[in-house]
């Protein structure tokens, strides 16, 4: 149940040996998203050992080429190892057209079904829930349009304490319903009131995925205290006048961002292939904001219950 | 004036980790091609040393998705990295669609001229020539249309003896006409025959590109004597049926086809990811055409003048 984000490529624009575009694969409360799909996110899927039979939900935040290039083929690599399962992509208008006709030119149609849901850029909107998890896309301010992604636990249950279970006999059957808040009568007809069986619920665990951007000042009205944000940095302040031209933000904007919306973690990522040392995107943001990492291609970042506020990096 | 040829991509369909869809990048009399450009070509481009810059002329074969979905890709760093130089394509109808529709989602055009030039399915056709070189597309069977590619040097001017020049003061000027096998008249008005001047004119250098197909029949017609042919066996004789169902060759297949072209080397690629082990594709073509290699990725392969009947791999 823990949450686990696998960084497939952190750099923007132009890809090269060893700086792939954006990709990510995340894992909350065991559902996967596959966040963007820069050109070769299916081997770089395949060099972290994620079979692509866990794809079953794609989201685009907008269509630069190094956020969807890689899409149609993987698409077309799974209609190839025969997949039946449908495939849900969350995307700008206009990325279907682009699937199709890849595919029309191919002269074949895909093995499964493709339910596409398009993305709204004007407001927060929901994209995706089950009894688990939560998730929104909230519009961001890029060149063209493009939405940030936050993925959120429910309010998880209640821990039972084991002792009581062993003590007070409890059915397994009732176990759920406990869990859950409910107050507990005994055989004998005695009601045991529910904190006296449980401990508080685990903090539930949230991920923002927000790129490309300028810094967004209302971030906070969609995005608060999330377990964990990933936020561009493609520039360091030397070249601030040029982020705010192409519509990115610098890593000390980012810190700022990460500070203001109370975030327990940051990422930085979405750095501009002209850094080839990346030094100065820590020393821009940690004194604003100190639990923030730095983006690297392969790297799983880890944030597990029982320490909902540390990052773990593998 | 080396004919050569690097091999970006020489496997089938599905991209996988060192397994790279097809892209060849030729040179011929200092002229340079990229053919197909399945999905990483660009990096795979810079893993071989080969700057963007020297694209000018790109041939895609046939519009499944390993021979061309790196293109687009590529033509986008290429318009980031502020190109202004034309680049021409020589490829089937509808990659230009293909092309435009996901520059468009981008919101901007490139910022060099693109000149397309559709592929002819229906017989042999000439892509490209200038005072040295010239290119034919011709078509091939597979389940789409799809041509093949023949480079020719054109005749090369006949060697001039060294000593000759020195002994009989020959003026700079007049060694280009000699050389193309003019006589030549000294100050004295004595005319020199040719042949007393010159050794025979060195081979022209050829190279046939040939996937994805079956083995063609009437090849000969379109192709004669290549210095090198690359022909396709996406599979061995163990799936001889598959390769017939999918338009495909085998390596058997592949190595009559060299012989009966006389080609003077074949490599074989465009292997299936099914095989992890190559050695079954040269037990079954090296007792029929001796001369055969097997393409591999990150590779160079370079017929040179002097030798012009062997194969280099670098």
């Amino acid at each position: 149940m823990n949450l686990e984000l696998v960084i497939l490529g952190c750099h923007s624009a132009i890809p090269s040996i060893n700086r792939n575009p954006t990709s990510q694969f995340l894992t909350i409360h065991s559902r996967q998203f596959l966040i963007d799909c820069g050109e070769g996110t299916q081997v770089r899927l395949r060099e972290n050992g994620i079979g692509l039979g866990r794809i079953n939900h794609i989201l685009i935040s907008h269509l630069h080429g190094d956020h969807f290039f890689g899409l149609t083929p993987l698409l077309s690599s799974l209609h190839l190892l025969g997949r039946n399962k449908e495939i849900h992509i969350y995307g700008p208008h206009g990325l279907k057209d682009i699937i199709n006709l890849q595919m029309k030119a191919q002269g074949s149609w895909l093995s499964y079904p493709l339910i596409f849901h398009e993305l709204d850029f004007t407001k927060k909107s929901q994209l995706y829930e089950d009894d688990k998890i939560i998730v929104h896309s909230f519009p961001v301010k890029h060149r063209i349009a493009c939405c940030g992604f936050l993925f959120e636990e429910k309010a998880l249950p209640r821990n039972i304490i084991g002792e009581k279970i062993k003590e007070l006999s409890i059915p397994f059957l009732d176990i759920k319903g406990i869990k859950n808040g409910n107050d507990w009568e005994d055989e004998n007809g005695k009601t045991h009131n529910n904190h006296s069986l449980t401990t508080k619920a685990p903090e539930s665990l949230s991920y923002a995925f927000c790129t490309d951007t300028l810094p967004l000042e209302n971030l906070q009205d969609y995005v608060y205290n999330p377990s964990l944000l990933y936020h561009e940095a493609t520039f360091t302040n030397k070249h601030k006048d040029r982020a705010k031209q192409t519509h990115h933000s610098t890593a000390e904007q980012a810190a700022n961002i990460a500070k203001g919306i109370k975030a327990g973690n940051l990422i930085l990522g979405h750095f501009s292939t002209r850094y080839l040392d990346y030094s100065d995107f820590l020393l821009e943001s940690k004194p604003i904001f100190p639990k923030v990492y730095l983006a690297k291609d392969g790297t799983k970042y880890c944030i597990k219950h029982q320490n909902p506020k540390s990052l773990e990096i593998e």
